[in-house]
């Protein structure tokens, strides 16, 4: 199919067949379609938005232009997918549990870009893990451990590389259909046959009100199953951060305590909640997956006595500064927002993608909404090095975090499934 | 203004100011608009459309963004453009016409692209004529001949080059705002003060239709005058060619014929009615523009004796088909589209920005629309280079000549004006 005809058919505005958005899908990755010409595309993809149909064979389209792995026959293969949050560090702690209760775990991740943390960039902070495995590698870990997390390869979703660079470019991030088509190509290139998605909701979240994450939630799932895959898909708080750490190394340590049964609360009914697993709880609080994850670490070309006893990287030279209350009162607030760009500005994200990323630095959350504080009680520790940029977080955590006479509109949990 | 948040603008539908749209074009020209985000901006341009209130400011824009040429005090500047057509050499005739009575005529030309021949081409026919001029060249044949026809300089309406190739890149041409910002940004930048539009129609025209091209004229003009230059347009036939000569060597020899007051009577009377002069129509009868274009020639370094009983590039080794009525009859239709694309696949004009023209070849079309015409008479004769897609073109010929039992449906030389 010529090039032209595909943008005539777009600019029409009528519904296009599979094989026309094939033939873009294609032709970016080939090249034939021009990165102006899928700037053109894109454009009016987000102008007049695509059906169900027209993302289904967008995301398959996206799979199938790749690499898509597959596995030798054995446990069920499934995945989990979050938008992305200030603390999610759920990744590290649901791959290894699925892995104890006899699943397989092909887990791509990402990195983070902004004020939310990715899975690869807290993983990194483990001394010599790799993000970086070859597909052999990614096999022999998920045959002898049951689950990885690891970086895309070059083969996977190569249109996606394409497609999600012209979108930040050309301001055409929001758009439902996109955002579908990119997360899941990526997803079913993994050869799952199960996905559970955790679409965040609030300040802190991409999605920044329950009807807007429970629309994208939506999409998600029934172009999943459009896509033969089945998908559900929770839609879960991210106006407070999750858990009590928000930072590399930081969430390691929370991570690899809740595995241990010794997580904050709020952490492991979410994991437990995500696994969909009727044994999840109780393996979650026994204790048994940490070994799992220590495997997995160390399957990775990861030292697992770093994480079990030792140093991560970053967590030396590091200093506190604890924030109290100022007055007694109820915890009104804690926006994620302010307090993942407290974690940002200190060092913990990247404002741009070869940015570098301090592995030590963060902050821990002490309270949570509705909690009743006296005056002086410890709210906030902001984890910072040498002060760099100290001010300007305590700026924002002075924001976030609101002690009032109460009540707190806090959104439960989990605020909704589809 | 940063490029994001004018994209932002443009993908939201609403008004643009002024000040987005020069930033834009800005941006495009200095390279902070990437060709991926002017493909966006295109892309939702082309969707939306442009008030004229937004096109005048892109017009200005792209205008001002270059080099906006200023001649000395002296007799009024005015210029003529055309939206194209086959045998439309109006260009030649006009120019040294204007000049003749009194005008200056800065006209900046282009070249041919698919089934209409390009002014710049024609002229090439002559050897040694330059088209590649420099401002300092413009200035003194304009100052010497009252008139000069040559090609685009690299200074002017640089946003222009982008953005038209951007928009054959993304199928975004047909599109009246970005057309007249395209078309008026250069003639703005020749400093006239006045200006002629032939808004072709039919089927050897870009509008094929006169309601189409009476949107394109009165758009043209609204915003030509909203940019402060006396416009006015004329919508004139192109459901058969102009003239009787298609072909670069045959139209120059069909407009020295014309300015000797020898040419055929629609290229006298189109040309004459854009002139728009009390005296135009006897000078032209009179000859006294010939001489003024033999000079123009001779000043842009052409040898004026090819044109004047010599010979021009491409005019030997040529040979001659003719095409006869197979019946008596009446001459309903000499379709345009049909003979430029004879013309065309002869070797007249060109299918890519880099192909060579063939000087030589081409059409000269005998009847006009409503001839009574007699069996075995001569309708088309197709001048071709050993035999070189003379198939092609007679089939061309063949569709596109129709004779039948009458009448013609043809349209009057001037549908309407503006």
């Amino acid at each position: 199919m010529h090039t032209d005809d595909i943008l005539y058919g777009m600019r029409s505005g009528d519904a296009q067949s599979a094989e026309a958005i094939e033939a873009f899908v294609a032709g970016v990755v080939d090249g034939s379609v021009s990165r102006p010409q899928a700037a053109a595309w894109l454009a009016w993809a987000f102008q007049r938005g695509l059906s169900d149909g027209e993302t289904v064979a967008l995301t398959r389209a996206m799979t199938h232009t790749g690499h898509v792995m597959a596995w030798p026959d054995g446990p069920e293969l499934v995945d989990k997918h979050s938008t992305g949050g200030v603390g999610d560090k759920v990744s590290l702690v649901l791959a290894p549990l699925w892995a104890e209760l006899g699943l397989r775990v092909p887990m791509v991740s990402g990195r983070g870009l902004g004020h939310t943390g990715g899975t690869l960039d807290k993983l990194e902070a483990i001394p010599g893990y790799r993000t970086d495995l070859t597909d052999e590698e990614l096999g022999r870990v998920l045959g002898t451990v049951g689950a990885f997390i690891s970086g895309q390869t070059a083969s996977l979703a190569p249109a996606d590389k394409v497609l999600y660079a012209l979108r930040n470019e050309t301001c055409t991030v929001e758009s439902i259909p996109l955002i579908v088509g990119s997360i899941l190509s990526k997803k079913l290139a993994e050869g799952v046959s199960r996905l559970v998605l955790d679409v965040k909701t609030g300040s802190g979240a991409f999605m920044k009100t329950p009807e807007a994450s429970r629309e994208l939630a939506e999409a998600l799932v029934r172009v999943a199953r459009g896509a033969g895959v089945d998908c559900s898909a929770h839609i879960t708080a991210m106006d407070r951060p999750l858990g009590e750490a928000v930072g590399n190394a930081l969430e390691v340590r929370e991570a690899a305590a809740c595995l241990k049964g010794e997580g904050p609360a709020d952490l492991a009914e979410l994991v437990v909640t995500l696994a969909g697993h009727p044994r999840a709880a109780e393996i979650l609080a026994s204790g048994a997956a940490y070994s799992r994850f220590l495997a997995m670490v160390e399957a990775q070309g990861g030292d697992p006595r770093t994480v079990d006893g030792g140093v991560l990287d970053g967590e030396r030279g590091v200093a506190e500064e604890v924030v109290v209350a100022r007055r007694d009162g109820v915890v009104e607030q804690v926006d994620a927002g302010n307090v993942g760009r407290a974690a940002f500005v200190l060092g913990a994200g990247r404002r741009r993608a070869d940015d570098a990323v301090d592995m030590g630095v963060g902050a821990r959350v002490h309270v949570n909404p509705g909690d009743a504080v006296t005056k002086g009680q410890p709210l906030v520790t902001l984890i910072h090095r040498d002060g760099h940029a100290l001010r300007e977080a305590l700026a924002y955590v002075g924001d976030g975090v609101v002690v009032g006479d109460g009540p707190s509109e806090a959104l439960p949990l989990v605020v909704g499934s589809v």
